[in-house]
């Protein structure tokens, strides 16, 4: 006791593709310092202007296998032939430190981390409406019709799975949502296990 | 759906003799027109000035005997002969309408309610020192030297109830106090059950 760090919360925060999770993400550590996003491993090779250690963890592939034999993963998937994973320790190192981390990953990976038995707090980042999804969809300018379609359709499924998660938080407008996120930081940090200490130290007070 | 009312919270505030947690409810209830206090049903008579169905629902013994027996409290207690107790059925009106209750109660009354089955939200209110305890209950000066031992005495071995309790809300400061609880409720407020109407709106809505 007394020189023991209290445990920072491991985040998972997912929703639907093009929800805005990154946006809200980098809003949230801009202003929290004592929170801070998980770094990936992936076998794929870095792009231009890419940092080791600060936008993946770059490994080969004998050694994403060993670590994937290690259950050194939370959760990892395989893209395009590569394959991409949240590492188990560096994210223990900083939660041990009483850092947030946070897990921003796409519905269909987060079930593995949330059926992996690792203590976490998910939220799932809402659309407020699908015409909204939609408008920020073409706001891109990126994308034909038949993609936008099929990334409509998709959204609606994965808003489905909603369910699975601990809290919803609607992403109408990015600071609120941010501010929606801290909430509920707050109140997890006001639950007993994490007051223990506290009381204790009250209780031998006198 | 559609016109369905989310039902309100069922919030248990208890916490040691001394604690404030009368000062910190009126308070709450002054913020926040969302939230209600539950009137305890009694059988000691009205003392001057006390309204039927505001302060207490004054009935008789034989009333109270028979709501005994038809399970009509969430907890129920004897004191001097005379008996206090909640009643279930106003308060889940109020839930039923959307309003949150508080129930504002002692540590040994809580346990009850605890394991009563109902869906609550239990917070423990803490005394941020035996210190600061002893103060307020000096402060008062209505209190002899053996009585304000005896009341800390029992205060602390109050404290060690805290881990019973969901959350734990340090009351420090009145305004601080409250603050933490809105943030509780409103992080109760994100849990999924209570954003599937939302989240259904949002993928009917296209």
């Amino acid at each position: 006791m007394g020189n023991e760090q209290t445990r920072g919360l491991l985040i998972v925060l997912s929703g639907p593709s093009g929800t805005g999770k990154g946006t809200v993400v980098r809003a949230l550590l801009d202003k929290r310092a004592d929170t801070v996003l998980s770094v990936s491993a992936t076998t794929r090779a870095p792009r231009e202007g890419e940092i080791d250690g600060v936008h993946y963890h770059f490994i080969d592939q004998k050694t994403f296998l060993r670590l994937i034999e290690e259950n050194a993963f939370l959760e990892y998937a395989e893209y395009n032939g590569n394959f991409y994973g949240t590492p188990k320790a560096a994210a223990e190192a900083q939660l041990r430190a009483g850092r947030n981390v946070v897990l921003e990953i796409e519905v269909q990976g987060a079930g593995q981390v949330m059926n992996s038995g690792a203590d976490i707090l998910s939220i799932f980042l809402a659309v407020p409406s699908m015409e909204e999804l939609e408008r920020r969809l073409r706001g891109r300018g990126t994308e034909d019709e038949a993609t936008i379609r099929s990334r409509l359709a998709l959204a609606k499924e994965e808003m489905k799975q909603a369910f699975r998660y601990q809290y919803v938080v609607m992403n109408d407008v990015v600071e609120d949502a941010v501010m929606r996120i801290e909430t509920i930081i707050k109140t997890e940090n006001m639950r007993y296990p994490r007051m223990e200490k506290t009381i204790m130290e009250v209780i031998e007070s006198c």
